[in-house]
């Protein structure tokens, strides 16, 4: 059976740099963003669309409604909702099956998890997060700390509910994943070794 | 400056194995229950008073009085308590000092702070401690499954109580520890290269 690394991770914390770093090192195949483009590919839902669900911005503004009658309310956006999960959810074992693999997000550790994936979870402080922000590039530089960290914890509590939507777990639990990773005041690169040495303690 | 790790654990995750087995591997010094025996030495408490402070069986029964008069009221069984967790950060400071070491427990996390230890939490499902604790030896055995959870439950809610209390902060947090291991379904001894090697990444 392939080898597989999921990763949950805190916006900030350095997860996908984690995750993409583990990836090169191991010569495993690495996936985040592009299963969006996957899925996008595969169905007739638009581009557009598809992000705005993976990116958690529609699936939860549809209530599930619980008919008293014989006939179950039909809600044609919630169903999209959910179709868009399913296909996700049949690409990322679709790619387990292909070969070893490093996922960052998208509830992989779930979707996967007859499979014994080694579960990751990256998480750091405030100010570790907000300066890694800053450090990526200009999406943070027109923002001052309060309305960034707003906007760090705003990403995250969308991702909760994400999660905790499509598995019925909380999210960041620790029970659910093998290892959680601080990277306050680390160098995520000089971590990789001693992740990746996990995979061995299995 | 010397290499401390320092463990934080759910009863019955194999904390103290894990722990013992690091320091073998890394040939660092090894303190958990040795500290109580050499608070003893060093007050005139009893031997058995000590233990029972730090087993936490007494450090909660005093109420904090916060009065209103000039005159504080003073509470010698307080101060006997306080008193044994600054001799046992004084003898944990010195173990730090006098080479490399491994401590488990004794919110040693906390107090070596400033040393930037290593602070590992371990943890598993109940499922897995319960079995750890089966396996362990005879003290459980006379237990059913259900006195053995609680037994591990009320032990964890002491630790809980008695770090909180001496730290301020409240136990099991992810961000007061580097790494969180789950050990659930995992031999410990297999783990400890992985975690060792974290030591060099920092």
């Amino acid at each position: 059976m392939n080898q597989i690394i999921t990763i949950g991770r805190e916006f900030g914390s350095g997860g996908r740099e984690l995750g993409r770093r583990l990836a090169e090192t191991l010569g495993f195949a690495y996936y985040d963003q592009e299963i969006v483009g996957e899925i996008s590919r595969r169905t007739a839902l638009s581009q557009q669309y598809v992000r705005a669900v993976v990116e958690h911005q529609s699936a939860f503004s549809f209530p599930i409604h619980i008919g008293r009658s014989f006939y179950m309310p039909v809600n044609p956006a919630f169903e999209q909702t959910m179709a868009v999960y399913r296909e996700e959810a049949r690409i990322l074992t679709e790619m387990a099956d292909q070969s070893d693999c490093v996922i960052v997000g998208r509830c992989a550790d779930y979707v996967l998890r007859d499979r014994r994936p080694l579960r990751l979870f990256v998480y750091a402080n405030m100010e570790s997060k907000l300066r890694r922000c800053r450090e990526k590039g200009p999406a943070a530089e027109s923002l001052t700390d309060k309305e960034l960290r707003q906007k760090i914890l705003g990403i995250d509590k969308k991702r909760a509910k994400y999660y905790e939507f499509y598995t019925g777990r909380p999210w960041a639990d620790k029970l659910n994943f093998d290892l959680c990773i601080n990277t306050t005041e680390t160098v995520i690169k000089e971590m990789v070794p001693a992740v990746a040495k996990f995979l061995q303690a299995r």
